[in-house]
């Protein structure tokens, strides 16, 4: 009988979904050494939480994040909750003994994500990060032929996260849906949000950042507060741009906003190396975009790579359907839980962990201070 | 409480998974008058099919349908078998009162289909067949601006259904996985497999066939057979093209073929109307191109939509995630499932049933005795 | 000094134009062994003709294509009027010892075709028909794949030429700009037109086509003709599509319409090998799509060759400008003339001559009458 | 009989070919008040200037510049020698009343600029700078898009530059073809070769740039120099990137390289406004992307446009072919010249003049003296 691992999700929101989801699904299409079990789900508002639950199968639900700690049928923790909440918690969860499962960013900046490290890590504790993208299997795939040299040497990565929701002046800042508006929540705006997806990828697949020059700006000025129904101030940033050198020696350019009309979530990112480039974009996920030089000179051209095959060949895909079958944004969060639970039976977790978005954080923090003072960075 | 919808499944393979997890998901994104119960998988072979269930989380197995027929506690039954055993297992579930949910094509051929109607309509039980495709967000969304007149008269309709996976000479027919090579029990080749798919779009898009001529190939005249282990011909068609009328005169063109390099599972469709044209693919089915001639006339081109909103205004997709996450191709099965679920509290299921069915089927024929006769053929 | 090679251009629509075009650019870009002199152009409007000659630097005009044809300074007549005059000069043009250029399609029917081939080899004059396309770089790059054997045994062919022009029922048939729409000057609709290009090109690919199966249509039935003034009923086919087997084995399958909204110019074909696929189409014509199987198993994907190459890997291009700077529609016409101008120096001219452009004509004629007698028909 | 406009070229290379064959087209297509002739050409190497000369139809050479401006029969001097001899030259020609048309970027800084502009305006004469791109017809439409308000308020513009073609370390620098690698013929790399092109866009299409931070870097830091013969180190800037202000307060981001592989010329730029959203890119140039918010909701996507309709819609269209057939890179040129020509005629000519491609340059300076003091400059 396989072992069970018991989850205790804190938090009902978009991710709450998305996590709930994974740790459903995961089993039936990965071979796990143990099996996910949706134990209890927390949240203050109890009418909302136990719709939740039901809708979810949780076997139980909490209002008080701390009782849920103390319970010994716990074996995880899922942090699905507002960013300026990450680091109470997961400092309580890892003393608790807890695998400690946080949503990203890690935290509301380098000082909190430090003794969020110190804690999993004393505690030792099982812990990771959902940065999703990098098990989207194009991703992934980029990720593997990076490993194996075809690249060569790096000379560029350049990432853009573009929205366009916040464009109109009326949309409010704070409450249930919009936390990421408010800075008393959310630390930053889409530096925490988006461009630290962007960096925790470039970093897996081109290495740390050595410094960076950036810009912020915050296009409209004032919104209202869900939470205090006035007009405020708005202390996100709306936009960020940076210009950055990685250790390796090449060149990155980033840049994130959330008032690029005509996009929804345009990820995408794309390396330039001595013998092959690379692209991808999230709007066409199951796609990656490769060149190779080594091509006959008269066919060169780049590949729009259709990542649904079969037979190890695509990571992760003989889990899932045919070739040619798509699958989407939710299974990159049921890869990530396959992952950690295949390394929970004395195997590796390839990350991030704690420790790995930390060094997200430092860039996140490198890119605020410079875009602050007008001045290069070091990370 | 909410009443439970008993499912007996009947078949463990690819449509067998794909079903499976679509009653297993479609409760937690719709909210459902009924709820599917994975009540009892059945196969001949019982160690296959106990491995099945248990992955899937059925309640109990049986290895001979008959007797699951019998079982009080099964309110349908999903057909998950080759072709050839479609009609027999669906008169007599029809014939215990059970709804049928045929995988598809319907039947062997028109006879056969008949019969079938004939049954379910006679017991009043509900029944579908499952092609999918239709639930595609982009995909209904194609139906619903048809129906808001937004391309006027219609012209042309053009659709393909490109694969490349049995090039080889060496792929056997027959056995498991490979029995829709097998002529004996598939019916035909890429006609039913394929063809049907874009034919049963055709008419709920476009209205009925009026008249077809055909032609049919099979490239690789012998293959090895995996039941006989010898070296038989090949009675499928491995191509299949065809020419047609519709009812309301315009006029459709059909290609599909196994033997497309580079293509994996490419249905596509495009549909001219006399003032807004539509294009979708199967390999970035979360798209749909339109191009609407009421545009400006310096900014008239075709828009590439991202089939991913909120709001009602995409359908399905306000039970997802967020603008621009896109789903994939499981997600047509649930979204089949829920509207048929939902059909079940006294409304309406759009389809398609037997009846509809039906219609695909006649026009598969017609289409292979053009191509035997080598004449136009009435549907 | 370079010999002259004395045009004599007759006509001075759409193709004057393209062709006076090509004569005055080949020898700034290509080393020829004679030099295009536009001597004449000849219309029975003298005005007209006179302010064509001055803007494109003819010498002279003539208002009679017989007396044009009697000039001893004039060595080739280049023939751009509605294709009912084709078979009448170019006979004649034969006979007065003339190279003969004519536009495509070569006649209105192939008894007339017959003629014209059997006139110009008895003279000995050279001869060519404006299948322009063949030149376009991408295209001739697909030639000579398909000649290195890449792609292996073919399967599949399929071209589209798709248009929207006529949709309107206001738009005259007949006159100066509008004889396309006259079927007793165009012979027929899209099928000499549109489908005419696709066949050539088709051929020149792939072989011979063996049989056809076709269907015309004709939606809207009545235009006012600008001669005459009056509604009349029109003659053409708006739209033809048609299949066949082509000598090889292959199947083929051809559309063309002008009734296709969103598509201005869409010729497309793509052609399905056992190693690889090829795709093109006329709205980036300076691009070549290639699918290679041979390609490593994740890395497979459809590649678009940007064919702007120098160097000779990319047809033609080392004559134009740098990589990544693409040309246009007009450039596949000065790639005709600078090759036919290089066979007059002893070499070969790859054609399409009279008789390859009459194979293109039976083919026509083929579709035509299968289209009338709803049978398959031998070409 | 219209007026004749004589040219003097002087240089040979890549351009001299694009600029003489535009000075040869324009007539032909445009309707002008004066007819360019092709006066003469001018180099020092004689056998090299005659070979040209004659094959562009130049009536006379000459091989001392000085010699050509002395010339009563020349009207305007077209400068195609690198970037050193930009100054010097504009400036004699200026005083000998000549008009000036000189290749981009103006000179190798702002002083030498500053002086040219002063020279032109004080003698009063015709001047244009080669900044073609703004002469496709795509972007010219975008220019009338922004002019017609269509897309609101703008936040973002993002252009990027990137070609290949000197990633190999064994390309020299210096000599006839690769002048453009030497710093003391070129003055700068990328940033004047190519960021300057999209910084020329950019300002047409979008006000001012205040200031810039800005990183370069030499990736190839020595490389044998043609002249010399030995390996000597590269002055030249590889890649530029900066993030800028605009006076309207959007946010630019700019990118050029010749170090991403799979990239010829892939000049792109995307410009995002509050109610619409541009994006074009120099592969495919006859194309603009267009997102327009106020479409209906469930139908927004962007639009393909392909800017070769006629009837005055598409810039620059009407005097080409039929919708559907592209142009290509030449064009812009022809169209440049025509929009020059014609503006001799009392008319005014858009630009870009002298004096505004001296504000190209002042961004420029101040690009690459930010990336070499690192900090933030203002232009």
């Amino acid at each position: 009988m396989t072992r069970e691992f018991r989850i205790g999700m804190i938090g009902y929101g978009f991710m709450g979904r998305a996590h709930s989801n994974a740790w459903r699904q995961a089993s039936q299409f990965f071979d796990l050494p143990v099996r996910p079990v949706l134990k209890a789900a927390c949240a203050r508002n109890a009418a909302a939480i136990q719709a939740f639950a039901s809708n979810w199968g949780y076997e139980s639900i909490e209002t008080d994040w701390r009782k849920m700690l103390q319970r010994s049928d716990i074996d995880a923790v899922d942090i699905c909750v507002p960013n300026n909440l990450h680091h109470e918690i997961s400092i309580a969860a890892a003393k608790a003994g807890k695998a400690v499962l946080c949503e990203k960013p890690l935290a509301m900046n380098v000082a909190e994500g430090e003794e969020m490290c110190a804690a999993v890590e004393k505690a030792g504790v099982p812990n990771m990060v959902w940065y999703n993208y990098r098990r989207v299997p194009a991703v992934t795939l980029a990720h593997n032929l990076i490993g194996q040299g075809k690249l060569g040497r790096i000379f560029h990565f350049r990432a853009n996260f573009l929205q366009d929701w916040t464009i109109a002046a009326e949309v409010p800042q704070g409450g249930n849906a919009l936390w990421r508006l408010d800075v008393d929540a959310a630390g930053s705006g889409v530096t925490g949000d988006l461009l630290a997806h962007c960096i925790d990828t470039a970093i897996w697949l081109n290495g740390s950042i050595r410094d960076v020059t950036a810009m912020t700006e915050t296009f409209v000025k004032e919104r209202m507060h869900s939470g205090t129904g006035k007009v405020q101030p708005v202390g996100i940033d709306d936009a960020c741009a940076f210009l950055c050198h990685f250790e390796n020696g090449s060149l990155g350019i980033f840049e994130s906003t959330r008032y690029a009309r005509g996009h929804k979530a345009l990820y995408t990112f794309e390396i330039n190396g001595e013998h092959a480039s690379i692209r991808w974009d999230l709007h066409d996920l199951h796609r990656l975009e490769y060149f190779d030089h080594a091509d006959e000179g008269a066919l060169r051209g780049w590949r729009s790579i259709h990542v649904t095959d079969h037979g190890g060949e695509h990571p992760y895909m003989n889990h899932w359907w045919v070739p040619g079958l798509q699958i989407g944004y939710e299974h990159s969060f049921i890869h990530q839980v396959a992952d950690f639970l295949t390394s929970l039976d004395g195997g590796t977790f390839e990350g991030p962990n704690f420790r790995d978005a930390l060094e997200t954080q430092r860039v996140c923090d490198a890119v605020l201070k410079s875009a602050k003072e007008k001045v290069w960075t070091v990370v």
